[in-house]
């Protein structure tokens, strides 16, 4: 099972493509897409859009990820990557793909097991549970992957709790 | 010149199709576009796009103005609307169709000619601009005939402008 976990942004969105093999998981692929602050928000969204179907057509991921977005303090920002985040699950949609949408708490507990945990802890983390040999990078990369590692460690719980049904 | 107004929404968008001739205004069609509440997030911002899709593909609109988003009370909603907005960008960008933001007080200002003028003011001059027989219903759809009416107000001065330049 593949899973592209996505950290939406609207300069840079995270992503991260991990497979489940068993109770292993890999990371098969992961990185970031860039648009340019100098490009009108339209353009960059169209940008983030054909990226993000570019990843979908070469790994061909049966469910996407998706941090949820809480409001902080950096009104304009909550805006601009709520838009990003609108284009994100659109496309997942679009493509059929499952969309699944998750707290950073959710991925925090899941991840390290306490949802007030660090960043620096959340990447440790991710390296350990997918055996890299170093922390992934960029940190929206690192996180994108957090958040398919929050998805399938959910699934498994779901799986396990359904057979003890 | 064919504008497509557009007032963003997840429930409900506006959309309003409005003509310029000369320095007459026609409406040429407006109305919402409706997702219902039980259908999941990514499910109704693709219904958003493949609606917007089929406006524009049945009236081809030169220019695309949307409304921008002020952080108001409200998170959860700031974060939706905000999402569905990143669509109708995207949606427009992706058609080749130009997309210019008014702020409310600048959508206002141009069809009042008041920055703080009420709903029930706006709705009233879109009627009389436009030569409708009736105030636009739903309000949405009247919102979406005032953006459009602010971006035809705003070239035309910038084209008096350039012209005594």
């Amino acid at each position: 099972m593949l899973v592209l976990g996505i950290d939406p942004g609207t300069a840079t969105t995270g992503f991260g493509v991990v497979e489940a093999q068993g109770s292993r998981l890999r990371a098969i692929d992961y990185g970031i897409i860039s648009t340019p602050a100098n490009m009108d928000m339209p353009a960059r969204l169209c940008l983030i859009h054909e990226s993000l179907n570019r990843i979908i057509d070469q790994y061909q991921p049966q469910t996407a990820a998706v941090e949820q977005i809480f409001y902080h303090r950096n009104a304009k920002t909550v805006i601009t990557v709520a838009q990003s985040r609108g284009v994100i699950l659109f496309t997942g949609a679009s493509r059929g793909i499952k969309v699944c949408e998750y707290t950073p708490l959710q991925v925090k507990q899941s991840v390290v097991g306490y949802g007030q945990a660090e960043k620096r802890q959340v990447q440790l983390m991710v390296q350990k549970i997918l055996g890299l040999k170093e922390i992934p990078k960029p940190d929206d990369a690192a996180d994108a992957l957090a958040i398919a590692i929050c998805h399938l460690h959910a699934q498994r719980i779901e799986r396990i709790y359904r057979s003890e049904l």
